[in-house]
Formats: structure tokens, sequence, C-alpha cells
């Protein structure tokens, strides 16, 4: 690498695949984190949140927001904040059968306060649990309809009697804020890359603990660089109401945002999955089908059910925002339940995602037309030192990158242009034209020639 | 379904669709038809066509035209009006071995008058069988080649002793008319939907009696309803020379021709066959292909040997009329034989094919462009009701077909575009609309904006 | 065919494709050709490429180049002549054991001068065999790095005691000339054709003999038509220097390329492959993937690695020059290897070859926009005695080539346009062209209408 690319995403990218940066630490600390994170009794409001992201913004440089209850956010309107202080079925001998304190599944998410004596059966219709999974505690939320009830395995509902029980919600839901955590890394460019992670579960470490730890490192490792084409901006925010809560309140960075994803369940098991945005062709989806095609993932169409890319690909925002994950929500079975514990989260995978997503930011980043300058026939190589001194596959690879750039450095095909046509790696053929460049051979455009990113229609 | 859509096409196929519209019913009245249009002796010109056009009246404003002998047609002329009084061969007891009067398949459609005794020899260049199949009659014509022959099982044939027959064809061959059928239902707009099938097959139940039966009960059902959105024109002609007669007197009409259907072979087996334009992309090929794909049929290319389409699409009007069939002619062995009878024909094939051009004009009807009145972000649907009561695969359907509609409504998509990416049904997705529209989450145009049709480019 | 089609390359085509000419002559002479030319000691400079030379000036009116060592040739400088008088590698005895009079392939092309006398171990760095295959000799060169060497079989070298031995390069490397021929053939347009085959490879039948062969056949042949539509130049030069130094020294030339191919492997084994060009939807891109697909032949994407087609279609000149061989080099273990000889190469692969570039030539000539003259319809082919008068499957066939002709003519769309859509043969589709051109029912343009070809962007 020449002296300019440190401190680059590029470098980066290339010290993390040559090994000469260490991945599998990395991997190491985001479980450290994603086990850190995981017992806070996170919601789309109240001190879980909070707690969540003081944590974040020991390694960040976060900017907390709060917005009042009541306001309104396009068609939604900011609920009143819910906390617990406690909450719990207990028998006749005051022994707790059902305790929030044990695990926060236990509890509906905004479950209304109650003290109430019941027997089983009046209490029953409050219960949820999963038949098939007995052991499994699921995850159940009542943000928008005043209820309560419980969740627990279904082994437990099985061991108990007829009661009476006391049951106890010592929850409070009263006008505060819904709160969201914003880092933004200024780059060359005004023109932005949107990472978003939402911070609404509890206890549920794949969803989306493993999308936090990962977009923390990512947000870490772009604080670290010397210089950034882009201005990077990560947000921390409930889902839904969250997301819809701050795009009302940034109608003037909208039009600037180019690129985003949306990081979810990438600690789970499977390859990565890449969700296109509702254009589908739009520069993040070829540089994020890139990638993940080449890691042996799957690339998927946009479809309007998912995570917080539903709000940013609404026809009124209409924002270049993919998602990536691996197996996605609803197709483990352990989604929204108690099985979602750390344990189903794995460093590697976190890794792996981790080292996807800088791939991906590395094609946002580098990717640009070239120009041949020798364009008159095949230039002579080998008197310019290009034809690396070793033999071998690795070598005849190096050349062939050389010869796929200047193949088509037409000044208006694009180095992701060529990677698509010869099948090759981008990071590859970027060294490729480093080299080239090197030798006087290529000129490099700075990024893409670029249509005017589509504006906010409504303020 | 609100009152509004009464009496329009959507809400028949929605009453079909859902039963409260007895489709079984419709497939025997339609079966009864063809039994009884059978026994006509049709050819492209003569009675026969007239009396079939007299049933047809009977149940439709049709108005009937006589385009007389000589009459040049483009690069065709009206061919004199051909008539059966008799015809047979007898042997020498008077025995009629060949009888037009048994079947009127047995008579070449247009030999010319004949009377003589000949030997089976003389005889056999004039007789037509079909040896692989022994005991079916072949179907023949001599249209545009002044000659005379007759159709007659092979195993008939094999039991003829040497002769010599009586050979009568008592027919005439005299300047007449050609004659066809029109009727048509004026809609909202002057722009057109033609429906065409050919009237010129003797005793050959799917080829086409089915198209006619089809097409009749389809325009039954478009003149009793409320609201047409378009203009519907029915053309029942005979094949090639009536298409080419009416497009030689229609020059006016066919500017205003949007979309078009030739109907043939519908009461036949095999799955529904939809043959596209000659251009391919059509508003009626994509709203076919829709209808025929999701009922389990075939969508195929458009080729140059058929039926009336190929008049149609001839580069010169180049009107964009496809085809719906079940298995096509030439590829089922009943084709054009006498085996092509009332019992090859099923009435519920024929009800489903009646449902699917319905579904097909539905398509064409009510295809819109949706614009998103609640743009930014995913409105609630749950406080405006639209959350079905009920759970279930049904009502989870119904809010994704919501989702679906509402993440794609731009103002320049339309429905049948997001029934495309989504892969769902566009009458699903029509009432997910219609629902949309009823809380002001959505609105409609009244179909979509159009080119510019083709222009006839000589008169 | 008709009397104006005499002496044309359709003509010419539907000959051979009848039998009417004798393909398996032409084979044969091809076959003869190669076996003449085998022996001659060619390289990029020197006696053997004028040799060379020489033999296809008998029988083509080839114009001979010399470009003086030295001169600049846009990255590239005309290297030194290289000759060989004698070189061998003797043992004690005096004995030959490595003897290049016995295969031009002994002897490392451009090996410098050497007089030495070397123990095996001092010599056997410069000696290469091919361990794999112990009977042959592989083909090696050293044109732009000063060094020498033998190629010998395994089993040779394994033969060989520890010497000393007398080794003697008896060679010259001194200023002198490149050659390559050239023959122009005019036609109605200035508009060009380039046919390139390489002349450097010594010993060696397939690569490139074989293609020396075919493109002097093809040269012949459109040599002896009366009429031409494109002129027609044929080059034959040495590999890269050779291309690059022709391209160097014709910028005026260039922009008047319309369609080109490099031929190459045409006479060894498997398929027809065709390798478009690098923008890859070039007019010879499409007619050649026309007649290779329906040869059983394969189409495959451009990529910046093989021969001169790399220089053609390097970006400062984008000519749209593809490639016709059969298995391409580095997929046969004999290529580069004295296995390559012209045993490997069989006249009926070479005739096969000669007659699909006449194919691709013909498409290219003979493609044109087609009008329907009757377009209302579908004209009576009966009365004008286009149907043919015996039935059978060629007679169907020949009707529904006119069919599909009449269907597509509309004025835009040219013959392999309508084959595309139709599945059908060009040449079949030229013939019912010409038939309905006969009988006035269609109009032929000369020739598409074309966009500017690529311009030269430097001098």
């Amino acid at each position: 690498m020449t002296p300019e690319d440190r401190g680059t995403l590029a470098r980066e990218v290339d010290a993390l695949r040559s090994g000469e940066r260490d991945l599998t630490a990395l991997g190491d600390a985001m479980h450290a984190a994603v086990r850190r994170l995981y017992p806070l009794c996170r919601s789309i409001t109240g001190d879980g949140v909070r707690a969540t992201l003081d944590v974040l913004a020991e390694s960040l440089d976060l900017e907390r927001h709060g917005v009042p209850s009541g306001t309104q956010a396009f068609d939604w309107t900011v609920p009143d904040e819910w906390n617990v202080r406690d909450a719990y079925v207990a028998d006749r001998t005051g022994r707790r059968v059902v305790d929030f304190r044990r695990h926060n599944l236990h509890l509906v998410s905004y479950s209304a306060p109650v003290r109430a004596t019941m027997t089983l059966d009046e209490l029953r219709p409050h219960l949820h649990t999963l038949p098939d999974r007995p052991d499994w505690i699921p995850y159940r939320t009542t943000y928008y309809s005043r209820d309560w009830g419980f969740c627990l395995a279904d082994a437990q509902l099985r061991a108990m009697d007829e009661g009476p029980y006391d049951v106890v919600v010592d929850t409070t839901l009263a006008p505060g804020e819904l709160t969201y955590g914003e880092l933004v890394l200024p780059g060359e460019s005004t023109d932005e890359v949107l990472v978003s992670a939402h911070v609404c579960h509890p206890s549920l470490a794949n969803d989306n603990l493993a999308g936090i730890a990962v977009a923390t490192e990512v947000a870490r490792t772009l604080a670290g660089l010397d210089r950034r084409r882009f201005t990077y901006r990560f947000l921390f925010a409930p889902g839904t109401i969250g997301s819809i809560t701050w795009l009302s309140r940034n109608a003037d960075v909208l039009p600037r945002i180019r690129h985003g994803l949306v990081l979810t369940g990438l600690g789970g098991p499977g390859s990565l999955v890449y969700k296109r945005t509702r254009r589908g062709m739009r520069d993040v989806d070829r540089a994020a089908a890139h990638v993940v095609t080449r890691r042996g993932g799957e690339v998927r169409d946009y479809s309007p059910y998912g995570y917080d890319e539903r709000q940013y690909n609404a026809v009124g925002f209409d924002l270049p925002v993919g998602r990536l994950s691996r197996t996605p929500h609803g197709e483990y079975p352990e989604y929204h339940t108690s099985a979602d514990d750390p344990s189903f989260v794995a460093p590697a995978e976190l890794a792996e995602a981790h080292l996807a997503v800088l791939e991906v930011l590395d094609v946002l980043e580098d990717d640009a037309c070239v120009t041949n300058l020798s364009p008159f026939g095949e230039p002579q190589l080998g008197k310019r030192g290009l034809y690396p001194a070793t033999g071998g596959k690795q070598a005849t690879d190096a050349v062939m990158a050389m010869l796929w750039v200047l193949a088509y450095s037409d000044g208006a095909t694009s180095l992701l242009d060529v990677a698509s046509v010869a099948g090759a790696d981008f990071a590859d053929l970027r060294r490729a034209a480093a080299s080239l460049e090197s030798a006087g051979l290529l000129a490099r455009e700075q990024g893409l020639p670029r249509a005017p990113a589509g504006t906010l229609t409504a303020d």
C-alpha cells in the first residue's frame, strides 16, 4: 500500500483481509459488547434505551436526542414513556412463578400497571407461551393498545396450579421522551452514508444486539480513518417509531443521503443476506450485491415487510437504504424468543459481517471511473515491472486484474462495472488500478458522476 | 364491495371468484349454446353463417353486415357465396355411402357442383380420410381453388367396393355476400377493446363454437354492466377473409382499438394458452400474461401462424390483439376432425375461460397508477381499522397486499406493476387499493397515462 | 437463384450449403496448405514470415509491408529481426541430441547466439520439457528478454547423461524489419471488414496455420465474387507486435472498419467458439452468434486474454472485431506443443470453419431492413405462385419463412432480427425475402442504417 492509502477504508479492508489486522479479536470484542448489553431492558422508550446509548457512548462520540411524548411524526405520535420497576406472578406462598427480574422477556413490553389477585383461568388470557418450544420464553409487545401480559416457557405454565396468584405489573406509562443516538463523521463530501440499527429490543441477542455491535465497530473504524470520502451518519434508534421520528426531524439531511444500510441479525446462523432497496438498482444495491454474492450470501428483492428499511424506502422519502442481515427475521425458530441469547451469536459471524460492511462501504468510497492512459493496444507491462516477480496463481490473477482494468477503462466505466464484467473482486481490481495508476497507465476519477439524489417532496 | 362498485366488471369478477355468482351454471349455459350451434353448416359465406348469427342475436343486440361478392379487401376479394342443398356418394342400389346430411364434414367446404357416375378409382382423388384415425372424418376446404371432394372415415372407405357410384354435389357458388356480426357496447371512453371469434367452421365444437360461446357470454356480461370504462366491440366473422374484410371497412375504428383478444379453442383440454401480440409487450399482453400465468397456463410468443390475430397484427395495422385458447390448433389429435364434437368440450373449461377473459378485461379496465397520500413512512393501519379483525393467512395476505400497494404507490406505478413486483394477484391488490382509498390513504388515477395508439398508415 | 445473385456471397453460401459447390474439396485444399506451411520457422520477425507470405501470395494478390526495427508503435518498439542458421546440443561424440533442424520447436524463439561447452547441470536451466507429456516438445519464446534455450521431449532429457555438451545457437538478432501481408478487396462501400490471422508461430498447425488457411480460402472466395458490399481487408501479421504496428500505421483506415474477425485455431477439435467484441453487441457479434449457435457452437463474452482481438478492441481503438476459433488456446493439451501438428487438424473442420466464416460475412453483407409492401393483412401467397408445388416439411418451412418475414417487415426490422424472433436460419429468410421481393411483396433496403463507426481518438 502507498503512504497516501494509510488511514483509508481501502487500507483497512486490505489489512483485515490479509490478516495484518486481527479480525478474530474484533469478533471477540463485538461479542463481549453483545453480552454486556444483553441484560438491559430496552423498549421503544425508557431507561433501557438510554442505558444502552450510555454504553455505546463510551467508545463513540454519540449525540443523544430526546423527543417528547405526544410529538407528531408524520402519521405517528411519540407515545408515553414506559419503565418497569417490577413485575411478577406469585403463588399463595409468595413465590414468584413468573418474574421479570429473572428475564426481561417475561413481561409483555409496554404492559400497563396492574395489581390483582387472579386464578389461573383469569390470568390465562394474559399469559403467552410457545407450546412447540416448551422451554423458550416468547417476546411480545403491546405498544399501541393498552394491555398487559406475561410471557413464559410453556413448561412453566404447565407446572402452575389453579392459583389464585398475586399479579403485579409495576410499570409507568407517562409523558417522557423517545430517545435515540446519532453519530456524524464528516467526510470530504457532505454526501452521506446512513447506517441504522434498531435499539428497542430487550434481551434478544441476534435481533438486534448483533446489529448494534457491528454498527458500533464499523463506526469506530470509520472514526479512526484519516480520510473519508463520504460523511457517515450512524443512527441507533427504536424501530419504526424511532426511524419515523428521526426522519420527521431531519428533512434537511435526507437529500444528502446517497447510500444507506440497515444492520440487523448479523450474528446468527446462515450466510449474509442483502435485501435490496425498493428501487433495487441503487449504488448500494450493486455494491452490496457484489460483496454479499462473493461471500456466498444471498441477495433478495425488496418487500414492504421487515425493519426500518420500510420507513427509509417509503415513497415519500425514497432513500437508497438496503438491509444487511444473516438469516432474516422469522426464518429461524429462535427469532423473538429467549433462545436468541448471546450463545446464539458467534464472534466469527460478527467479525465477517463487520468486514462485509466495510467492503460494501469500500466499494461506495472507492469505486471510480477509470481512464486508460495508454489505450492504443495493450501497454507493455513487463518493461514497467508490473509482472510480479514470483509466478503462480496469485501473480497470474494480479496480471489478469490489470488486463481487465486496462481493457475497460474508457473513462465511463467504473471499477465495479469492470468487476461485474470480469467476475472479479472489487478490492483486487482496486489494487490493480492503484498499480496501473502508479505506473502512469491509468487515471482514476474521484468518484462516479452521480445523478442528483432523490429530493424530499414535502417537509 | 362499495355501492359504486355495483355493476362494474370488478364486481362481476369478484362475485364469480367468491362463488356469489354461479360460474358452473354459466358453463352449462355455454355448453348448451355449443350443442345448439353444432349442426349448422358454416363456411366463410352462406346460410350457415347467417343462421349462426341469428342464434347469437337472440341474446345480443348484434348488427349483421353483408359484403357483396367481388368486393376488394386489401389483397383479397370477397368470394362467391357458397350454399349446399345436398351432397352424397351413392352405390348402385341408391344407398348413400357418404352423405352430407349425416355430417357436415363429409363435404369439402366450397366444393363446386358435380353430378357424375364414377368408379372408386376415379373417385379416390376426391376422397379424404385419416388412416391413423380410421373412425374420424377429417375437415377440408377448397376456398380459393375450384374443386370438390368428400371427407369420410377411413373405415368407411375401406368398406367401399369398386363402384360405380353416383356422385352428387348439389351446391351453389354464386355472387352473394360475406356476412359477419358486430356488437358495440359504448363505454366511458371511445377507446375500444376488440373481442373476435371466427364463425366459419362447420360442425367443429372446440374450433370454434367454444370461442363463440365464450365471446357471447362475455358480451352478455359486459352488456349488463352499469359502467364500462372502455367501449367493447365484439366481432363474429369468418376467419381470414372475414377479419380482413372487416379491417378494410373500419379504417376509422382501428386507431381507437387499445386492446384486443381473439378467442378460440377455449373448451378443449389443457390449460389456458395466451399468445402474445406481435410486439409482445402491449398492455393486453401484460394483463393476459398475469391472469393466465396465475391460472397455471402458458404464455407464448407471437408467430405468424394461427387465427385472425395474424390479420390484426399485420404490420400495416399493428393492432394490440392477443389470442386466448387452450391447447392450440394442431396440437391435439381431434383438431379439424369429427372428433371435435360437443363431447370434446367441457362446461367447466368454458366457465374457467369465461372468468379468465373477464379477469383480463378487469386488469385493462381497472389498472391504474396509484399515489400514496401518506407517503412518509408506513401509515398506521391499525388506527384506521385496516387490520382485519380475524387473524389467519387471509388476514395477513390482506395486510401484505396493502403494504405492497403503499410501498410502490408513487403515482407512476400501476397496480399491475405492483402485482408483478409482489408476485400478487391483481384483483387482490385492486381490493387492497380500494380499502386504502376509502381510508384516505391512496389516490387512484382513472386509468394509466397511455401512449397514442398505433395509427393506420394507409386507408 | 436469380441471375443478379450470381457472383455474390449469398450465392456462394447457398452453393456450398446445397452441395452444388464441393466443400470437402475445399477442406482438403486447406489441409494441403497447412502441411506445406508447417515446416517453415516463423517468429515475430524474420525469414520464416516472409517465406509464409510468399506462399500465400501465390494465390492472393498480397501486399507485403516491412517496418524497420526500432520503429515506435504506440507503447511498443519493433524489435531486432531474428533468424536462425543452426542450433543444437551435441554430445562428446558430436551427435546432436537436440537439433533445431529436426524440429523448429527445439529452439526457444528469439534465442540469442551462444557457443559453449556445458555440463547437463549447467545446461538444465535452458532446457524446457513437459514432464506430463514426455514425448511432446513444448513451444517457448523469449521475445522481449534476451535469453536462449532449447525445448525437448522430457524422454529425450531423461536419456541425456551429464555431458559435457557442445551448445550452439547460431542465430542473428539484428536490425531488420517486421513483415506483414495485407490484401484489400474493394467493395461497393468503403466501409471495411477486417479479417486477421497471426503468422508468428513456427511449426504449430492449429495455432495458427489453420487460421491462415481459412483466412486465405475466404479471401480467395471473396476475390472471386462479382459484387461485394463491403471492402474486405485481410491482415496476415505477427501476433501482438504485428497488429499493434499495423494499427499504428493505419489511423486513416480504422474509422472505416465496421466489422472484423480474428481467425485462429479453426482446424482442431471441438465445435466453433465465437468470442464477442469487448462491447459485446456489435453487428459482428449478432451475426456470428447467429451462425455459431445454429452450428451447435458456443458464444463467449470478451476477456482481455487471447489473440489480436485484444489489440483491436483496446479502448483507444474500440474496433468491432470478434474472434472465431474452435476449442480456444490453453483448453486442449496439444496447445503450444509439437502435438499440434498437421495430423491434429482435420480437413472437415477447416471446411466447416470456412463455410461458417462465409455465413457470418453473408449476414453482414445481406442483412437489411425489409418493408412489407402488402402490409394490410396477410397477402395471398397462392395467387402469386409462392406456395411450393411440392408439399412436405421443406415446403412448409419455405412458407413459414415467408410468413415470418411478412409479419415483421415494418421497415425498421432486419432479416437478422426476424431470424432471432423466429428462431430461423438467416440464409433461409434471405431466400424467402428474395422470393417476396420478386413477387413485389417486399422491399429490401441496401443494408441497415448504421451508427457512425467508433472514431480513433488520437493519431
